[in-house]
């Protein structure tokens, strides 16, 4: 749509971006006016609109393209239920005090700030500092905008500085212990304050509440929304005429009590996610629409390119990637595909996407593989979807602490046929053998392995035989009192815990890095900025405006009442600005397109038409223009087709 | 659509509904594996789809249609803004703790519950109870459905009767105290337990938490979203170009730590809201699109009429009920009439819903007129949607607490000119007369009416004058130190705060009783349930049958691909049932059309169209079928013209 824009003559300018968002109200520090609360805030109505854009797209092509059941849990959670999931136990973050003023600091992020900082004042001192590209790859190194600690300009030894990075490439693996001695080691202090900080302790990222009047029933705010779809695994199941696989579906608001949130709305306290559970059998992890996406080329940062030291991920199709085992399962590879087919499609740059796996330490323990989609942003590579195999562990954690069946029962084509020894007891002989012993020794035979049974059964036909029970006393038993049998066993149920395959948005994450992706300034003006947000997500998607109020009155309300029955969200704008200006903040909103109306469309009723990008502008009939408009709006048409639908506006019409 | 169906051969079966909504997981108590908290509810597949269906319709209606602001505020919210607005002081419900158990207990609710019953009692041993009538109306009586309280046969004397009804009428309008006396004066006791109970005491409804690591801020979940659109006002302005009337909206989670929720959807701790501030000048409340409502007829329940002890509203326009003063003003009157429209269109019974005015004492104090949309279910009248005019109030605390201009500046057409006594002051004289005592001097003239001022100049022209300052000690002024004089003053741009009305929806109360009146049995088979859920809100739109699988998967295919590109949400059901089985769970889904793909399909390319009400056939090419169903489903036909369009289905097939 762009041909002959430069979209790259100024340099991406973090600065002018965010002024711009919250000039626009894209989105503000929530309670702003009460000197607001870090890591809050609220969308304004291009935000807004914004995100409900790419919800509306992300249903789509989730949800109703795979007939996914939707569901909306709540967000208060009794405590148990994330006892069991190990969120009370697991869901924190390591925390240092400074030990005089008592400010709260991330251990790993303090760490990583200070070493950063040091390795930055030693380029200074020697002298490679001032080469812009180093400190923006230093930057860039950097996930956060955290404060950056002061960097005096230091000269480490070469060994110091190897250190250094050799900490920093592995960061996110450190215990808390390990952060505390790496600050005792490094003599690593509050940069803002120079004091010392305390030993890291864990702090539980759940925000705490009490459910009823009299304080009886703990809870939590979720910090995730899969815990609603695990508690409701029975109903969906039968919902889906119990067969598996299925996947259910749920977007919503969950909560973490970050320590210090810095990052705009990359670390946040509440956001929006859009979490998918897919349920598989364990024993056959094909997905029938693979081959729909098994030509899909991706960005793989591999687990074990990551050990060998390495960030340059490996292009490969995703049909490849299954293939030789990269990725673990088809489920995973096509779940990891169709998240790339969705992040491109709503406007995020495919050649600032690559899919990282976890390393081994990285990974929940029960998982089987993890990929994070990455999307490259100002502050670096930032995880904005997570994709892991979770195996069987939620619904096996809840199944044994409720006793709720989480299973899925298959009849099978084919009963499966075992033999099996299996012993008879005499019980009333038994009795009056072995009196109060009488259960020891039932227990004892009962819990034989197969081989102990006909190893038992052999004695038996001897004559007799001794068992030893578990606290090693020793018992005679006689074929009268024992007889073990060969029977044949027929199973036509196959019983089993599914498996979970689990694609998790983080909403505020795509929607600031596609924002970044967006973002340009005009060739000859770098103030006048623009943001080409593709019409599928648009805030608004055509603009109207009216060279003055009053006499256009009438066609505004034809216009706009005939593109809200077209089914496409427009906007009036009718302030007392020059349409240049109007279709300027317009640009900034990432309005798509935009029609004005003059007096020559009151005469002769022609309109015209211009295209947000390149600011082309073409000239028609009302009517004609409004099917062009809808047209785009709906994807049925680029721009390229439109000027062959349209004359090229000259910028001259014919007015009496 | 429904002719010659009838509805209601079968009285409304509450047990019934509620079973079925839960087999077909419309939604479920949350956590049920956990055995669930009261007040928490989880929505499966078909609600939340509902829900999804009924939030689009409002953002089209309202936000869309109205060109409204959409906002998405934080749930978080820390305390100084609730303390602002007055909910940490009396966003509260009175309750009472049994004595012996400690169990807690609504206070209204238990006198209410305990009165109901006597009277119930009273009517049996009076031998007029037996009368079902009678049973039902004091059923419909009660808002919510508590578990009853026991009801003896007791006969009661004529005037305790009375006074009991009395009470009842009017159990919103008592304070805690007051209920407090009802316990004692009527030996109100626990039922289940018939121990006393004990003072009243305020509970307030709001989840507190804490919000970052150290517990410095605490913070609450909102009850509402309303104050996330306060706090964001000058933005909001900003983004209208200054201007209004403007209108902003949201649509999020709120939370209510309910003390006793029992009702179902009806009364829960954690809701999904819409609402709408709308912004407006104080002094011009009318509204330019009054006259596209005015016509709409409604039952208005007006605070006089309750005040003389009916609640029979009376029916009468909007236009008439602005007119005639009923409703205050034009804006509250377009949005109530708005409202009946919404509610109409999603499925809601125009004859079971309508509007009861607050009484005087039952309304905010600020609050300058309400109305409450109540719609009629097995449960009495329910608010759903509270629409009211709450004057300048929350803006004007917000920014008398944080100093924020929370206000419009509208430039005048007309300078309002005036003219002023202006004081001045020769401060170099004024210094060596008063020394320290100047500032005292200055701020006693300052503060001086218009009427003392004019005094004072009187006084000087005479020589000199003597003043009194607010402690009580004389200074004396000559026309050397202070000179008044009368000035013109312009004032070219008129400051004011706007007034706020707000309507308010409850969409779980509107999704539960819509679900209520949609629902009925089929004459010939009280079991056979349908859910009548009109197109634009029903969870799924077409049902595809096929015969049976494999042999019509590629029909299937087709059928669901086609839909799905002309914006059709479709289900495929290929489970093993019998077609009618099929059809019958989905009659109780609401899913209004179904298509079914047999051996004539595979032959003839023929598919056969049922609608749900009638269960009535029609049968054309797939692709003719396929046009009427999206026709069908965007509203642009009924079933009347589907079926000139169509032909009957007989039953019979040519099949070779």
């Amino acid at each position: 749509m762009a041909t002959g824009v430069n979209k790259t003559a100024h340099a991406f300018d973090k600065t002018r971006l965010e002024g711009m968002l919250l000039r626009r109200f894209f989105y503000a520090p929530a309670f702003e006016i009460y000197r607001g609360v870090a890591g809050l805030y609220d969308y304004g109505p291009p935000g807004s609109s914004l995100q409900a854009n790419i919800i509306n797209e992300w249903r789509k092509h989730f949800i109703i393209e795979e007939g996914m059941l939707e569901i909306d849990s709540t967000i208060l959670t009794p405590a148990p239920v994330f006892e069991t999931s190990g969120h009370v136990a697991r869901f924190a973050d390591w925390m240092v005090k400074d030990t005089k003023t008592g400010d709260v600091l991330r251990a790993d992020h303090l760490v990583k700030n200070v070493l950063e900082a040091r390795l930055a004042g030693d380029k200074e001192a020697r002298g490679i500092a001032a080469e812009p590209k180093e400190e923006e790859a230093l930057k860039k190194q950097s996930k956060r905008k955290d404060k950056a600690a002061k960097a005096a300009p230091v000269k480490l030894s070469d060994e110091v500085a190897a250190e250094y990075e050799r900490i920093l490439a592995q960061i996110d693996n450190y215990s808390g212990p390990e952060l505390g001695q790496l600050c005792r080691d490094h003599k690593i202090v509050n940069p803002d304050t120079g004091n010392e900080v305390t030993e890291p302790q864990p702090f539980n990222l759940m925000f705490t509440t009490s459910i009823g009047p009299t304080g009886q029933h703990p809870g939590y705010l979720r910090p995730e929304t899969a815990q609603g779809h695990f508690v409701n695994f029975q109903r969906l199941l039968e919902f889906n005429n119990g067969r598996v696989p299925f996947a259910s579906a749920q977007i919503g608001r969950s909560f973490r009590n970050e320590i210090s949130p810095r990052a705009g709305l990359l670390r946040v306290r509440e956001f929006t996610m859009a979490e998918i559970e897919h349920f598989v059998d364990p024993d056959d992890k094909r997905h029938e629409r693979f081959n729909e996406v098994r030509d899909v080329e991706l960005n793989l940062l591999d687990r074990h390119t990551q050990a060998a030291g390495s960030s340059a991920p490996k292009r490969m199709t995703v049909g490849e990637a299954v293939g030789k085992g990269v990725i673990a399962n088809e489920t995973l590879g096509y779940f990891v595909a169709r998240i790339y087919l969705f992040l491109t499609k709503i406007g995020i740059n495919p050649k600032r996407l690559r899919f990282r796996q976890h390393m081994a330490n990285e990974m929940a323990h029960y998982a089987t593989d993890c990929w994070d989609a990455e999307i490259e942003n100002s502050t670096g590579w930032t995880e904005c979807v997570g994709c892991a195999d979770r195996a069987a562990y939620d619904l096996t954690v809840h199944a044994k602490r409720t006793g709720a069946p989480l299973v899925v029962r298959e009849a099978l084509k084919e009963p499966i046929v075992t033999e099996k020894e299996v012993p008879e007891f005499n019980k009333k002989l038994m009795g009056k053998t072995f009196g109060k012993d009488l259960p020891v020794v039932t227990q004892t035979v009962s819990t034989m392995s197969e081989e102990e049974l006909i190893k038992l059964k052999g004695q038996l036909a001897q004559g007799e035989a001794v068992i030893k029970s578990a606290d090693g006393r020793e018992f005679k038993l006689t074929p009268e009192i024992l007889t073990i049998e060969r029977q044949t066993l027929k199973q036509s149920i196959r019983e089993f815990t599914p498996n979970v395959i689990e694609p998790s948005f983080g909403l505020g994450r795509i929607l600031y890095t596609l924002l970044e992706h967006s973002f340009w300034s005009r060739e000859q003006d770098a103030d006048r900025s623009v943001l080409s947000l593709p019409v599928v997500v648009a805030p608004t998607k055509v603009l109207i405006v009216p060279l003055s109020t009053k006499k256009f009155d009438e066609l505004v309300q034809e216009v706009s009442s005939k593109l809200r029955k077209a089914g496409v969200f427009s906007r009036v704008d009718d302030s007392n600005q020059s349409i240049g200006r109007r279709y300027a903040r317009n640009d900034e909103l990432g309005t798509p397109f935009g029609v004005t109306l003059d007096f020559a469309s009151l005469q002769n009723r022609t309109m015209t038409l211009r295209e947000r990008d390149t600011t082309e502008q073409l000239i028609g009939g009302i009517d004609e223009v409004l099917a062009v408009v809808v047209d785009l709006c709906n994807g049925a048409i680029g721009w390229g087709e439109a000027c062959e639908r349209l004359e090229r506006y000259t910028g001259q019409q014919n007015v009496d």
